[in-house]
Protein backbone atom coordinates (compact mmCIF):
# COMPACT_ATOMS: atom_id res chain seq x y z
CA UNK A 1 0.00 0.00 0.00
CA UNK A 2 1.23 3.92 -0.76
CA UNK A 3 2.56 4.86 2.10
CA UNK A 4 2.29 8.67 3.68
CA UNK A 5 5.18 9.81 6.24
CA UNK A 6 4.98 13.18 8.27
CA UNK A 7 5.18 13.98 11.46
CA UNK A 8 1.78 13.22 13.67
CA UNK A 9 0.42 15.58 15.64
CA UNK A 10 -0.04 18.61 13.07
CA UNK A 11 -1.51 18.96 9.44
CA UNK A 12 1.88 21.06 7.99
CA UNK A 13 3.00 20.18 4.75
CA UNK A 14 1.46 16.59 5.31
CA UNK A 15 -2.31 17.95 4.54
CA UNK A 16 -1.54 18.85 1.29
CA UNK A 17 -0.82 15.43 0.35
CA UNK A 18 -2.89 13.82 2.19
CA UNK A 19 -6.19 15.85 0.96
CA UNK A 20 -5.30 14.23 -2.32
CA UNK A 21 -5.32 10.95 -1.80
CA UNK A 22 -8.64 11.33 0.52
CA UNK A 23 -9.93 13.26 -2.37
CA UNK A 24 -9.10 9.90 -4.20
CA UNK A 25 -10.50 7.79 -2.49
CA UNK A 26 -6.85 5.72 -2.39
CA UNK A 27 -6.38 3.79 0.75
CA UNK A 28 -2.79 4.63 1.96
CA UNK A 29 -0.94 4.13 5.26
CA UNK A 30 -0.01 7.33 7.59
CA UNK A 31 3.14 5.75 8.49
CA UNK A 32 4.26 7.88 11.04
CA UNK A 33 0.50 8.16 12.71
CA UNK A 34 0.81 4.41 13.18
CA UNK A 35 1.70 1.85 16.19
CA UNK A 36 5.60 1.40 16.80
CA UNK A 37 4.72 -2.35 17.18
CA UNK A 38 3.55 -2.86 14.15
CA UNK A 39 6.76 -1.12 12.57
CA UNK A 40 5.55 2.07 11.73
CA UNK A 41 5.22 5.50 14.20
CA UNK A 42 7.95 7.85 14.14
CA UNK A 43 10.85 5.64 14.20
CA UNK A 44 9.67 4.36 11.11
CA UNK A 45 9.84 7.51 9.32
CA UNK A 46 13.12 8.40 10.79
CA UNK A 47 14.35 4.72 8.98
CA UNK A 48 14.00 5.82 5.90
CA UNK A 49 15.01 9.82 6.25
CA UNK A 50 18.42 8.60 7.86
CA UNK A 51 19.08 5.47 5.93
CA UNK A 52 22.40 5.04 5.83
CA UNK A 53 21.94 3.27 2.76
CA UNK A 54 19.09 4.53 0.61
CA UNK A 55 20.79 5.89 -3.05
CA UNK A 56 18.25 8.76 -2.93
CA UNK A 57 16.92 10.04 0.59
CA UNK A 58 14.49 12.93 0.86
CA UNK A 59 16.06 16.14 2.42
CA UNK A 60 12.65 16.04 4.82
CA UNK A 61 9.40 14.86 5.09
CA UNK A 62 6.44 14.77 3.77
CA UNK A 63 7.84 11.67 1.53
CA UNK A 64 5.57 8.99 -0.28
CA UNK A 65 7.29 5.10 -0.38
CA UNK A 66 5.59 4.03 -3.37
CA UNK A 67 6.51 -0.09 -3.48
CA UNK A 68 10.82 1.08 -4.41
CA UNK A 69 10.16 4.45 -4.94
CA UNK A 70 10.75 7.28 -2.28
CA UNK A 71 9.64 10.19 -3.23
CA UNK A 72 9.82 13.83 -1.13
CA UNK A 73 9.11 17.32 -1.46
CA UNK A 74 5.06 18.12 -1.62
CA UNK A 75 4.73 19.78 -4.71
CA UNK A 76 6.91 16.70 -6.40
CA UNK A 77 4.75 14.65 -4.40
CA UNK A 78 1.58 15.89 -5.84
CA UNK A 79 2.92 16.31 -9.39
CA UNK A 80 3.79 12.33 -8.93
CA UNK A 81 0.82 11.27 -7.47
CA UNK A 82 -1.74 13.52 -9.58
CA UNK A 83 -2.33 11.46 -12.69
CA UNK A 84 -2.35 8.19 -10.63
CA UNK A 85 -5.03 9.71 -8.29
CA UNK A 86 -7.23 11.42 -11.46
CA UNK A 87 -6.23 14.68 -10.36
CA UNK A 88 -5.22 16.02 -12.87
CA UNK A 89 -5.98 16.87 -16.58
CA UNK A 90 -4.42 14.94 -19.73
CA UNK A 91 -2.10 17.64 -21.27
CA UNK A 92 1.15 18.08 -20.43
CA UNK A 93 1.38 21.69 -19.85
CA UNK A 94 -1.53 21.66 -18.03
CA UNK A 95 -0.28 19.36 -15.38
CA UNK A 96 3.00 21.66 -15.38
CA UNK A 97 0.88 24.50 -14.84
CA UNK A 98 -0.72 23.18 -11.85
CA UNK A 99 2.61 22.17 -10.42
CA UNK A 100 3.34 25.94 -11.01
CA UNK A 101 0.48 26.82 -8.99
CA UNK A 102 1.46 24.10 -6.26
CA UNK A 103 5.25 26.03 -6.25
CA UNK A 104 3.57 28.89 -5.84
CA UNK A 105 1.43 27.80 -2.85
CA UNK A 106 4.33 25.94 -1.41
CA UNK A 107 6.39 29.61 -1.05
CA UNK A 108 3.59 30.83 0.28
CA UNK A 109 3.25 27.80 3.10
CA UNK A 110 7.17 28.39 3.84
CA UNK A 111 6.25 32.31 4.50
CA UNK A 112 2.93 32.04 6.57
CA UNK A 113 5.72 29.26 8.60
CA UNK A 114 8.45 32.06 8.42
CA UNK A 115 5.84 33.88 10.50
CA UNK A 116 5.83 32.75 13.61
CA UNK A 117 9.36 31.38 13.15
CA UNK A 118 11.42 34.48 11.23
CA UNK A 119 14.56 33.99 13.06
CA UNK A 120 14.55 29.79 14.03
CA UNK A 121 12.79 26.70 13.27
CA UNK A 122 15.11 25.33 16.62
CA UNK A 123 13.54 28.53 18.37
CA UNK A 124 10.23 28.87 20.46
CA UNK A 125 8.03 31.00 19.38
CA UNK A 126 8.32 33.25 22.67
CA UNK A 127 11.95 33.33 21.66
CA UNK A 128 11.37 35.09 18.09
CA UNK A 129 8.01 36.87 19.21
CA UNK A 130 9.01 40.63 18.79
CA UNK A 131 10.32 40.08 14.79
CA UNK A 132 7.23 37.81 14.36
CA UNK A 133 5.36 40.67 15.39
CA UNK A 134 7.28 42.70 12.45
CA UNK A 135 6.76 39.84 9.92
CA UNK A 136 3.61 39.23 10.44
CA UNK A 137 2.91 43.25 9.89
CA UNK A 138 4.88 43.38 6.78
CA UNK A 139 3.72 40.13 5.88
CA UNK A 140 -0.36 41.17 6.27
CA UNK A 141 0.66 44.52 4.28
CA UNK A 142 2.43 43.50 1.22
CA UNK A 143 2.05 39.18 0.76
CA UNK A 144 -1.08 38.32 1.60
CA UNK A 145 -3.47 39.99 -0.46
CA UNK A 146 -0.38 40.12 -3.50
CA UNK A 147 -1.02 35.85 -3.25
CA UNK A 148 -4.48 36.29 -2.60
CA UNK A 149 -4.53 38.42 -5.56
CA UNK A 150 -2.83 35.84 -7.94
CA UNK A 151 -5.17 32.81 -7.00
CA UNK A 152 -8.04 35.03 -7.53
CA UNK A 153 -6.90 35.82 -10.91
CA UNK A 154 -6.35 32.27 -11.91
CA UNK A 155 -9.71 31.74 -11.23
CA UNK A 156 -11.07 34.87 -13.04
CA UNK A 157 -9.09 33.62 -16.10
CA UNK A 158 -10.76 30.26 -16.14
CA UNK A 159 -13.47 29.82 -18.49
CA UNK A 160 -15.22 27.19 -17.26
CA UNK A 161 -16.05 29.22 -13.92
CA UNK A 162 -17.81 31.75 -15.45
CA UNK A 163 -21.45 31.02 -13.26
CA UNK A 164 -19.87 27.89 -12.00
CA UNK A 165 -20.85 26.94 -8.44
CA UNK A 166 -17.27 25.42 -7.73
CA UNK A 167 -14.19 27.33 -9.25
CA UNK A 168 -11.43 24.71 -10.17
CA UNK A 169 -7.60 26.30 -11.55
CA UNK A 170 -7.57 24.28 -15.01
CA UNK A 171 -10.88 23.35 -16.63
CA UNK A 172 -13.91 22.04 -15.12
CA UNK A 173 -12.31 19.16 -12.98
CA UNK A 174 -11.29 19.06 -9.40
CA UNK A 175 -7.13 18.84 -9.30
CA UNK A 176 -4.48 18.77 -6.38
CA UNK A 177 -4.21 22.45 -6.88
CA UNK A 178 -7.65 23.09 -5.71
CA UNK A 179 -7.37 21.11 -2.73
CA UNK A 180 -4.09 22.71 -1.95
CA UNK A 181 -5.51 26.40 -2.17
CA UNK A 182 -8.69 25.10 0.20
CA UNK A 183 -6.20 24.17 2.35
CA UNK A 184 -4.09 27.32 2.67
CA UNK A 185 -6.99 29.66 2.60
CA UNK A 186 -8.43 27.09 5.49
CA UNK A 187 -4.84 27.19 7.19
CA UNK A 188 -5.28 31.49 6.35
CA UNK A 189 -8.29 31.96 8.45
CA UNK A 190 -7.17 29.73 11.19
CA UNK A 191 -4.05 32.07 11.52
CA UNK A 192 -5.24 35.57 10.95
CA UNK A 193 -9.03 35.54 10.65
CA UNK A 194 -9.17 39.06 10.73
CA UNK A 195 -6.32 39.65 8.11
CA UNK A 196 -7.76 36.98 5.68
CA UNK A 197 -11.51 37.71 5.72
CA UNK A 198 -10.63 40.92 4.97
CA UNK A 199 -8.68 40.24 1.51
CA UNK A 200 -11.19 37.12 0.80
CA UNK A 201 -13.97 39.94 0.24
CA UNK A 202 -12.02 40.93 -2.25
CA UNK A 203 -11.73 37.40 -3.91
CA UNK A 204 -15.13 36.53 -4.41
CA UNK A 205 -13.92 32.81 -6.82
CA UNK A 206 -11.09 32.22 -3.87
CA UNK A 207 -13.97 32.24 -1.31
CA UNK A 208 -16.39 30.10 -3.35
CA UNK A 209 -13.04 27.59 -3.99
CA UNK A 210 -12.46 27.83 -0.39
CA UNK A 211 -16.31 27.32 0.61
CA UNK A 212 -17.34 24.57 -1.63
CA UNK A 213 -14.81 22.20 -1.57
CA UNK A 214 -15.76 20.56 1.81
CA UNK A 215 -19.27 19.49 -0.03
CA UNK A 216 -17.07 16.72 -1.85
CA UNK A 217 -18.44 13.75 -0.86
CA UNK A 218 -15.21 11.81 0.14
CA UNK A 219 -13.40 14.88 0.92
CA UNK A 220 -16.33 16.13 3.67
CA UNK A 221 -16.12 12.32 4.96
CA UNK A 222 -12.41 12.94 5.12
CA UNK A 223 -13.04 16.45 7.40
CA UNK A 224 -15.45 15.07 9.46
CA UNK A 225 -13.24 12.15 10.23
CA UNK A 226 -10.27 11.68 12.95
CA UNK A 227 -8.02 11.46 10.41
CA UNK A 228 -8.65 15.16 10.05
CA UNK A 229 -5.98 16.72 12.57
CA UNK A 230 -7.23 19.81 13.93
CA UNK A 231 -5.24 23.43 13.05
CA UNK A 232 -3.02 23.51 16.45
CA UNK A 233 0.12 25.77 17.50
CA UNK A 234 2.35 23.23 16.22
CA UNK A 235 1.84 23.33 12.95
CA UNK A 236 2.59 25.90 10.19
CA UNK A 237 -0.99 27.74 10.52
CA UNK A 238 -0.79 29.10 14.26
CA UNK A 239 -3.16 31.11 15.63
CA UNK A 240 -1.02 33.93 17.69
CA UNK A 241 -3.77 36.54 17.87
CA UNK A 242 -0.77 39.23 17.78
CA UNK A 243 -0.05 38.75 14.49
CA UNK A 244 -3.45 38.98 12.92
CA UNK A 245 -3.14 42.96 13.74
CA UNK B 1 14.18 32.52 -29.79
CA UNK B 2 13.39 31.37 -26.24
CA UNK B 3 13.39 34.38 -23.54
CA UNK B 4 14.35 34.54 -19.98
CA UNK B 5 13.19 37.32 -17.96
CA UNK B 6 14.77 38.08 -15.26
CA UNK B 7 15.80 41.11 -12.98
CA UNK B 8 18.82 43.05 -14.69
CA UNK B 9 21.58 43.43 -12.31
CA UNK B 10 21.66 40.25 -9.73
CA UNK B 11 22.40 36.44 -10.65
CA UNK B 12 19.49 36.28 -8.27
CA UNK B 13 17.36 32.76 -9.04
CA UNK B 14 17.37 33.65 -12.96
CA UNK B 15 21.12 32.42 -12.93
CA UNK B 16 20.07 28.77 -12.17
CA UNK B 17 18.35 28.98 -15.48
CA UNK B 18 20.59 30.89 -16.98
CA UNK B 19 24.00 28.27 -16.12
CA UNK B 20 21.56 25.78 -17.76
CA UNK B 21 20.77 27.47 -21.00
CA UNK B 22 24.58 28.69 -21.22
CA UNK B 23 26.20 24.94 -20.48
CA UNK B 24 23.95 23.25 -23.64
CA UNK B 25 24.83 26.43 -25.79
CA UNK B 26 20.97 27.45 -26.53
CA UNK B 27 20.71 31.07 -28.01
CA UNK B 28 18.57 32.77 -25.57
CA UNK B 29 17.62 36.53 -25.03
CA UNK B 30 17.86 38.05 -21.78
CA UNK B 31 14.93 40.06 -22.08
CA UNK B 32 14.98 42.47 -18.96
CA UNK B 33 18.79 43.51 -19.78
CA UNK B 34 17.96 43.99 -23.56
CA UNK B 35 17.12 47.91 -24.97
CA UNK B 36 13.94 49.31 -24.44
CA UNK B 37 13.81 50.67 -27.54
CA UNK B 38 14.36 47.25 -28.95
CA UNK B 39 10.82 46.16 -27.06
CA UNK B 40 12.97 44.51 -24.26
CA UNK B 41 14.05 45.85 -21.24
CA UNK B 42 12.23 45.31 -17.43
CA UNK B 43 8.79 47.19 -18.85
CA UNK B 44 8.87 44.09 -21.48
CA UNK B 45 9.19 41.80 -18.62
CA UNK B 46 6.52 43.74 -16.00
CA UNK B 47 4.25 44.03 -19.16
CA UNK B 48 4.18 39.82 -19.08
CA UNK B 49 3.77 39.38 -15.38
CA UNK B 50 1.29 42.04 -15.53
CA UNK B 51 -0.40 41.40 -17.98
CA UNK B 52 -4.17 41.52 -17.86
CA UNK B 53 -5.32 39.00 -20.21
CA UNK B 54 -2.47 35.92 -20.14
CA UNK B 55 -4.48 33.33 -18.93
CA UNK B 56 -1.47 32.02 -16.72
CA UNK B 57 0.67 34.13 -15.96
CA UNK B 58 3.30 33.26 -13.16
CA UNK B 59 3.58 35.14 -9.85
CA UNK B 60 7.21 36.21 -10.11
CA UNK B 61 10.48 36.16 -12.35
CA UNK B 62 12.13 34.33 -13.11
CA UNK B 63 10.08 33.09 -16.11
CA UNK B 64 10.77 31.77 -19.93
CA UNK B 65 8.70 32.62 -22.83
CA UNK B 66 8.99 29.38 -25.22
CA UNK B 67 6.76 30.56 -28.19
CA UNK B 68 3.09 30.91 -26.30
CA UNK B 69 3.96 28.91 -23.13
CA UNK B 70 5.10 31.06 -20.67
CA UNK B 71 6.64 29.31 -17.66
CA UNK B 72 7.18 30.94 -13.98
CA UNK B 73 8.64 28.81 -10.61
CA UNK B 74 12.71 28.12 -11.08
CA UNK B 75 12.64 24.92 -10.46
CA UNK B 76 9.85 24.07 -13.00
CA UNK B 77 11.37 25.90 -15.30
CA UNK B 78 14.52 23.54 -15.16
CA UNK B 79 12.35 20.39 -15.01
CA UNK B 80 10.80 21.70 -18.41
CA UNK B 81 13.85 22.53 -20.36
CA UNK B 82 15.95 19.79 -18.73
CA UNK B 83 15.05 17.09 -21.23
CA UNK B 84 14.73 20.06 -24.13
CA UNK B 85 18.64 21.21 -23.13
CA UNK B 86 19.92 17.52 -22.63
CA UNK B 87 20.36 18.13 -19.43
CA UNK B 88 18.62 15.22 -17.88
CA UNK B 89 18.73 11.76 -17.94
CA UNK B 90 15.92 9.76 -20.38
CA UNK B 91 13.96 7.75 -17.48
CA UNK B 92 11.43 9.38 -15.41
CA UNK B 93 12.31 8.37 -12.10
CA UNK B 94 15.99 10.10 -12.54
CA UNK B 95 14.20 13.30 -13.94
CA UNK B 96 11.82 13.28 -10.59
CA UNK B 97 14.96 12.92 -8.49
CA UNK B 98 16.55 15.81 -10.29
CA UNK B 99 13.95 17.77 -9.91
CA UNK B 100 13.46 16.60 -6.34
CA UNK B 101 16.83 17.93 -5.63
CA UNK B 102 16.27 21.32 -7.52
CA UNK B 103 13.09 22.02 -5.25
CA UNK B 104 15.72 21.22 -2.28
CA UNK B 105 18.44 23.80 -3.77
CA UNK B 106 15.38 26.00 -4.09
CA UNK B 107 14.68 25.55 -0.25
CA UNK B 108 17.91 26.11 0.75
CA UNK B 109 18.03 29.55 -1.50
CA UNK B 110 15.19 30.90 0.12
CA UNK B 111 16.52 30.35 3.57
CA UNK B 112 19.76 32.46 2.14
CA UNK B 113 17.61 35.38 0.98
CA UNK B 114 16.32 35.21 4.32
CA UNK B 115 19.48 35.60 5.87
CA UNK B 116 19.54 39.44 5.09
CA UNK B 117 15.45 39.96 4.97
CA UNK B 118 14.38 37.43 7.70
CA UNK B 119 11.73 40.41 8.28
CA UNK B 120 10.52 41.78 4.95
CA UNK B 121 11.62 42.22 1.76
CA UNK B 122 10.16 45.61 1.22
CA UNK B 123 12.87 46.76 3.98
CA UNK B 124 16.39 47.53 3.94
CA UNK B 125 18.99 45.18 5.40
CA UNK B 126 19.91 47.58 8.14
CA UNK B 127 16.12 48.04 9.11
CA UNK B 128 16.47 44.16 10.19
CA UNK B 129 20.05 43.48 11.10
CA UNK B 130 19.35 42.94 14.53
CA UNK B 131 17.19 39.69 13.36
CA UNK B 132 19.39 39.20 10.30
CA UNK B 133 22.38 38.59 12.96
CA UNK B 134 20.29 36.00 15.00
CA UNK B 135 19.23 34.21 12.14
CA UNK B 136 22.71 34.10 10.70
CA UNK B 137 23.54 32.58 14.08
CA UNK B 138 21.12 29.87 13.49
CA UNK B 139 21.16 29.19 9.51
CA UNK B 140 25.75 28.74 10.10
CA UNK B 141 24.35 26.38 13.32
CA UNK B 142 21.53 24.34 12.48
CA UNK B 143 21.35 24.78 8.82
CA UNK B 144 24.27 24.68 6.44
CA UNK B 145 26.30 21.53 7.62
CA UNK B 146 22.74 19.81 6.92
CA UNK B 147 21.67 21.37 3.87
CA UNK B 148 25.56 20.51 2.49
CA UNK B 149 25.65 17.28 4.11
CA UNK B 150 22.21 15.97 2.42
CA UNK B 151 23.77 16.96 -0.77
CA UNK B 152 27.30 14.90 -0.08
CA UNK B 153 25.79 12.02 0.84
CA UNK B 154 23.83 11.81 -2.62
CA UNK B 155 27.06 12.36 -4.38
CA UNK B 156 28.66 9.77 -2.43
CA UNK B 157 25.96 7.36 -3.56
CA UNK B 158 26.00 7.75 -6.84
CA UNK B 159 28.30 4.77 -8.08
CA UNK B 160 29.49 6.19 -10.61
CA UNK B 161 31.22 8.92 -8.84
CA UNK B 162 33.75 6.55 -6.91
CA UNK B 163 36.88 8.33 -8.24
CA UNK B 164 35.67 10.39 -11.00
CA UNK B 165 37.36 14.15 -11.16
CA UNK B 166 34.22 15.68 -11.28
CA UNK B 167 30.72 13.91 -9.92
CA UNK B 168 27.30 14.14 -10.69
CA UNK B 169 23.98 14.27 -8.81
CA UNK B 170 22.97 11.43 -11.24
CA UNK B 171 24.63 8.54 -13.27
CA UNK B 172 28.14 9.98 -14.96
CA UNK B 173 26.77 13.08 -16.70
CA UNK B 174 26.04 16.37 -16.27
CA UNK B 175 22.14 17.32 -15.42
CA UNK B 176 21.26 20.76 -14.63
CA UNK B 177 20.64 20.12 -10.63
CA UNK B 178 25.09 19.73 -11.02
CA UNK B 179 24.73 23.15 -12.14
CA UNK B 180 22.41 24.67 -9.64
CA UNK B 181 24.42 22.98 -7.13
CA UNK B 182 27.73 24.44 -8.12
CA UNK B 183 25.75 27.76 -8.88
CA UNK B 184 24.55 26.95 -4.95
CA UNK B 185 28.39 26.85 -3.64
CA UNK B 186 29.57 29.31 -5.23
CA UNK B 187 26.94 31.69 -4.10
CA UNK B 188 27.59 31.02 -0.15
CA UNK B 189 31.42 30.45 -1.00
CA UNK B 190 30.65 34.48 -1.48
CA UNK B 191 28.14 35.75 1.27
CA UNK B 192 29.56 33.13 3.96
CA UNK B 193 33.18 32.12 3.21
CA UNK B 194 34.39 31.39 6.38
CA UNK B 195 31.40 29.23 7.49
CA UNK B 196 30.73 27.57 3.96
CA UNK B 197 34.65 26.55 3.83
CA UNK B 198 34.44 24.92 7.38
CA UNK B 199 31.33 22.67 6.29
CA UNK B 200 32.75 22.19 2.77
CA UNK B 201 36.22 20.53 4.52
CA UNK B 202 33.71 17.67 5.48
CA UNK B 203 32.36 17.83 2.07
CA UNK B 204 34.82 16.32 -0.46
CA UNK B 205 32.36 15.50 -3.31
CA UNK B 206 30.81 19.06 -2.97
CA UNK B 207 33.89 20.85 -3.37
CA UNK B 208 35.27 18.47 -6.46
CA UNK B 209 31.59 19.40 -8.10
CA UNK B 210 32.20 22.95 -7.19
CA UNK B 211 35.91 23.50 -8.09
CA UNK B 212 34.76 21.30 -11.41
CA UNK B 213 32.39 23.00 -13.14
CA UNK B 214 34.19 25.44 -14.13
CA UNK B 215 36.05 23.10 -16.45
CA UNK B 216 33.02 22.70 -18.60
CA UNK B 217 34.30 24.16 -21.74
CA UNK B 218 30.88 26.43 -22.44
CA UNK B 219 30.43 27.32 -18.66
CA UNK B 220 33.95 28.28 -18.61
CA UNK B 221 33.35 30.77 -21.46
CA UNK B 222 30.43 31.93 -19.62
CA UNK B 223 31.73 32.51 -16.40
CA UNK B 224 34.33 34.53 -18.19
CA UNK B 225 31.82 36.94 -20.15
CA UNK B 226 30.77 39.35 -19.61
CA UNK B 227 27.14 38.09 -19.66
CA UNK B 228 27.99 36.85 -16.00
CA UNK B 229 27.16 39.21 -13.20
CA UNK B 230 29.27 39.56 -10.35
CA UNK B 231 27.96 38.57 -6.69
CA UNK B 232 26.89 41.73 -5.50
CA UNK B 233 24.62 43.21 -2.23
CA UNK B 234 21.45 43.43 -4.46
CA UNK B 235 21.47 39.70 -4.80
CA UNK B 236 20.09 36.52 -2.81
CA UNK B 237 23.57 36.03 -2.02
CA UNK B 238 25.35 39.16 -0.21
CA UNK B 239 28.67 39.59 1.49
CA UNK B 240 28.18 41.49 5.37
CA UNK B 241 30.91 40.11 6.98
CA UNK B 242 28.91 40.23 9.91
CA UNK B 243 26.76 37.36 8.90
CA UNK B 244 29.58 34.73 8.53
CA UNK B 245 30.42 34.97 12.65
Amino acid sequence: MLELHYWPGIQGRGEFVRLALEAAGTPYLDVARGLHEQGQGIPAMLGVLESPVLARPPFACPFIVDGRRVIGQTALILLYLGPRLGLVPAGEMDRLWIHQVQLTIADMVAEVHDLHHPVASSLYYEDQKAEALRRAEDFRKNRLGKFIGWFETLLDRNPPNDGAELPHLVGARLSYADLSLFQLVDGLLYALPKATRRVLRRAPFVSALHERIPAHRRVAAYLASERRLPFNEEGIFRHYPELDG
